[in-house]
Order: structure tokens, then sequence, then C-alpha cells
């Protein structure tokens, strides 16, 4: 049956229906965690909310705080069951989002994975008046928002 | 003056006493976001919290959802002022980081931004088998975890 809260082409909300089988980690009333099948590493994550949500910004603040808490839980399982050094949690909304359904990407990495180049490069302001001008902009949307 | 919860060598740890300044975005009484100043692209916003936790798997479960809540408003902020097209939310844990003070990135983005390679290469698993392993093995740790 599909709920009200599902997107008919959606493949996440595909594999929350099971008309997709997954290879499921973690499931509560909110949130489902499943292996990404083409990971960055194995043991690759992918927290989801179960309702349709395409993006971090239509997201209600309850469910962005639940979601978060299980991959911080998740990020802890998947270090220790892989073996992992560490931890990469990342988010793509819109640019770099191949599924336009929310999801948190839990990866284990690990010292000379290759994935040197991932932060880089960074481009320093080249002057004081082109930060100060970018945190201005910044502070005043988010003056407007009920954070 | 020094609080029981700053290390004293953790250069945002010095951000947040005023040692060192910064390009300040937002703060309460848990979280502080402020400009990163060698932006992956200008906007590049760090939101960490008041005290000194390293990684994602010390961070009391409360304060796993006030910085992915207060991330999300950041993202929606940052996005606006800058004209960003999307917003690519990061954390790294151990690997990949380098200041050993948690933080998550929020970093706006464009189409042909540069970042094409950022998520790549992913690689399938090679056999059911491999994957349903490491389900299992993550499972097995997960059901230990009070989540």
């Amino acid at each position: 049956m599909r709920s009200l809260n599902m997107k008919e082409d959606c493949i996440f909300c595909k594999i929350l229906n099971k008309q997709l089988s997954s290879y499921q980690i973690f499931e509560n009333q909110e949130i489902m965690a499943f292996l990404d099948n083409r990971p960055l590493f194995p043991g690759h994550t992918l927290v989801i909310p179960k309702v349709h949500i395409e993006t971090i910004f239509e997201l209600e603040d309850h469910l962005a705080q639940k979601l978060f808490q299980a991959s911080k839980h998740i990020a802890i399982a998947v270090k220790k069951a892989m073996g992992a050094e560490g931890i990469f949690i990342g988010n793509n909304n819109v640019i770099g989002q191949t599924v336009p359904h929310f999801h948190l990407h839990v990866v284990p990495r690990n010292k000379g994975d290759g994935l040197k180049g991932f932060f880089w490069p960074r481009n320093p302001y080249s002057t004081e008046q082109e930060i100060s001008e970018t945190q201005l902009k910044i502070q005043n949307v988010l003056k407007g928002l009920n954070i």
C-alpha cells in the first residue's frame, strides 16, 4: 500500500515500500538506514526519513534532529563493524544529489584510502572586505529565520 | 577566562574564547557558526559545539540533534545569501579532519562549480554475499548500542 508521504517514482520510497529490496541496517518509526549498493567503501550507509522530503531545506526540525542522532549511532557502528579509522558524514542537496529524497551518507574511511583530494582545493577570500560582506549577507538572511 | 570544556591548544576553542577572531554567523548557548577562512566556496560555514568534543563518536545525542538543526537553518541562509543552487553538508571524523574539534561544513554549491569528482569513484560490492555480510556486521554492532 502506498502512503501519502511517498512519491511514486522515487527509488528510496520504493525501498521503503519494499517494492525494491535493500540491505537494511536500521529502522524506526521515522527513519530507515540501508547499505548504499554503490559505496565509496564497503559499509557506506544511507540514512533517510520515511516521508518523502527532497532536501535539507524542507526538513522539519524534529526530523533533522532525529536523522543526525541516528546517523551518529550508525557512524559508531559502521566504524566498529568495518574496523575503520574514521567516518565521513555527507549530505548533498540539489547539486551532487542523485536521488531527490533526503539522505545522509555515513562513509567509513581509512588513511590512504584514496579520497585525498576530497575536500580540496580551498580558496581563501582575497580581501577582509570580501569575507565580512559574506558574513553580513548570511547573518541578514539568518535573522529572518526562526532558528 | 578558560572554561573546563575548552582545550588549550585547540584553534576552535580559541575562536570560542575570542583569543582568535572569526567571522561569526550564529551563536546560541551550545553552538557557534562562523565562516571558514579557507572556503571551498565563499559562504562556506563551520558549525561547532561550544564544548570541546573531538568527533561525532563522543557527541551526546542532544547536542548532535541541535547541531544538525542549526545546520539546517544555516544551510537555508547560506543558500539564499549566496544565491547558491544547492548545499553540501560534510563532517570529517579522524580521517580528513584537520581540526580535532567537531565541525559540520555547510558549503554552497552550483552546477559546474568544479567539485564534479567529489563523490567518486564508487565501487559496487562484487558479490551478494559481500554486501549481506557487511550488513550483518553493522547490524550486530548496532544492536549493542542504545539507539
